[in-house]
């Protein structure tokens, strides 16, 4: 099989020629959703999200059958430097933890129906270290976007990605500061629980980053100097999605952090994508307001791994499951005022 | 079998000794939480949400299996003064979707994996207008709370109620301004829509209402005054489940007027409640906030029937998800620091 694309060239160009929503289906979705059996706009933002949906699927009675968790998980240079509560073994342990049914995102998934791949990307190869050069060479950073890409099932009927890397909240303020300016310090917190000395680092080993490769190309060239390969599956496997038309729930500030690389390099390649939840990352409502998506829950989760769009996977099922299910006022024999 | 109760003094007695939540478990669970494979805190609320549970049912490692929605249905004689936008025919109209299987509470129920009961309490015989008298007599109150109280499945571990009855945010805002004080119109908004002209009727009737009623009694004397018959069955079941040690997910403003009763009776009486969402109905965030309750969910929704509960089950289910079934830091061999 001839691979999506082999350069970053061909992933610019197949970024910019994805389909978009099918309209015909979005109106028939509305039309329907005013004739159920419910007081107009009483299911407030399920109604919005079902009618989004049916969009994407191209029917105006859609259902989820088949949603697909992918959870990627790499090794970042920038570990090194102290920017993290946890030691970078942890990834691979987390890897096998994911494996063997023990993490969060097992059991979220679990709960909602939904289908958990984890690959591990080269976890014996970090990243390069950002504040010495770029973390990738073009090479790798087409080998991640092309893991993600084909990680995608072409039969999901709901995406949802994420990731495990020591470092990587590193690795996404770097890519945010350097995406939507500002000031190193406004897209750096805590991550996993850094102590004080690391949440002085961090932002110090961002903006050494921004001095080396600030200014310098679209998002995709930002992801390939300053991101990690999980970073770059997950963009790819965001990509796949839109390709098939498939609808996806964005996680945390990692997971944002990627997909704001694309929409950095072709405007409107988040249109299918939704932001699941507002996580308790302080930089995340931040970049939330830059990308024009409002969260669907705020839990105060700041995990990663997939964990708040898995959650929100519920969200999404009922509403659709409202939208396809429910008798219409003729149907249910209901007065309509 | 001899009724739990028979008169207001004998459900009074039965709200003082309700049982407290098994702090012994909730400690238990408390330690297993600290040692589950994340950083600390980052499942945010979901942690809270978890050990609340696990301690109301007596384990550190709960599990929700047969979580049950009841909806129950009624009639109000204050309809008739032009409150809603809806006439009240469709309070029986809509018991027979709820029993087809048509209405949005048929399809949260299912998505999630509850039991749903529908109790529509004597629609042909309306609660009187409480602009006249009390809406119902001390026998017709008893006889609702315990149409609630017997609803409970004994073997449910996850209770939600709901309602169907038009005009009846008209008798919750009269509920809520009796017990909370405030002007009629901070406690009225649009229900499921009425037009302006309705919205000006709306705190009138509920002003005439405190005229005739107001200061007069506890939260059940209130409840009997300007109530109804789904809200003492909702009312009923919730303290059914506390007397069974089963969590209750607190639906909007007309549900939590009816809670609001038992609490203004007996403080306390909510402990077993989460509030599932905050609702579009303007006075729920004010009536959430006199309870000390903070809403899960804000999704716009304001339909009332249990939805915005029912959609909080899969939140829950989550949480108690992670905390029984995630590996331990020694269990799956992670570094913890």
């Amino acid at each position: 099989m001839t691979a999506a694309f082999s350069d970053m060239a061909g992933f610019r160009s197949l970024l910019a020629t994805q389909p978009d929503q099918d309209t015909e289906a979005a109106h028939a979705a509305q039309e329907r959703n005013s004739q159920l059996t419910k007081p107009p706009a009483a299911l407030g933002r399920l109604e919005d999200l079902a009618i989004w949906y049916a969009g994407w699927r191209g029917t105006a009675r859609p259902s989820i059958e088949r949603p697909q968790v992918i959870v990627f998980a790499a090794n970042h240079g920038v570990a090194a430097r102290g920017v993290s509560a946890f030691p970078p073994e942890v990834t691979e342990q987390m890897v096998l933890n994911f494996q063997h049914g023990g993490a969060a995102i097992n059991q979220l998934s679990d709960t909602f129906g939904a289908k958990l791949d984890v690959h591990a990307l080269s976890l014996d190869a970090p990243t390069a270290d950002f504040t010495q050069g770029p973390a990738m060479s073009e090479a790798e950073l087409v080998e991640a976007l092309l893991s993600g890409w084909t990680a995608v099932d072409a039969d999901t009927d709901l995406l949802v990605t994420g990731e495990m890397g020591i470092g990587n909240t590193t690795s996404a303020a770097a890519l945010a500061t350097a995406l939507f300016g500002g000031d190193a310090r406004d897209w750096t917190g805590r991550g996993t629980g850094v102590d004080d000395a690391g949440l002085q680092t961090k932002p110090r080993v961002v903006a050494e980053g921004l001095a080396l490769h600030g200014g310098t190309g679209d998002g995709l060239e930002i992801l390939r100097r300053l991101g990690g390969r999980e970073l770059a599956a997950m963009a790819g496997a965001m990509a796949r999605a839109r390709s098939l038309r498939i609808p996806v729930l964005l996680d945390g500030f990692i997971c944002c952090a990627a997909a704001a690389c694309l929409e950095k390099t072709v405007t409107g390649s988040l249109d299918h994508c939704v932001a699941s939840h507002l996580s308790a990352e302080g930089a995340h409502g931040r970049m939330l307001d830059e990308l024009g998506k409002e969260p669907l829950l705020s839990l105060g989760l700041r995990l990663g791994e997939a964990s708040g769009a898995a959650l929100s996977i519920g969200v999404l099922k009922a509403a659709v499951a409202c939208l396809s299910g429910m008798a219409t006022f003729a149907e249910a024999g209901v007065s309509d005022s």
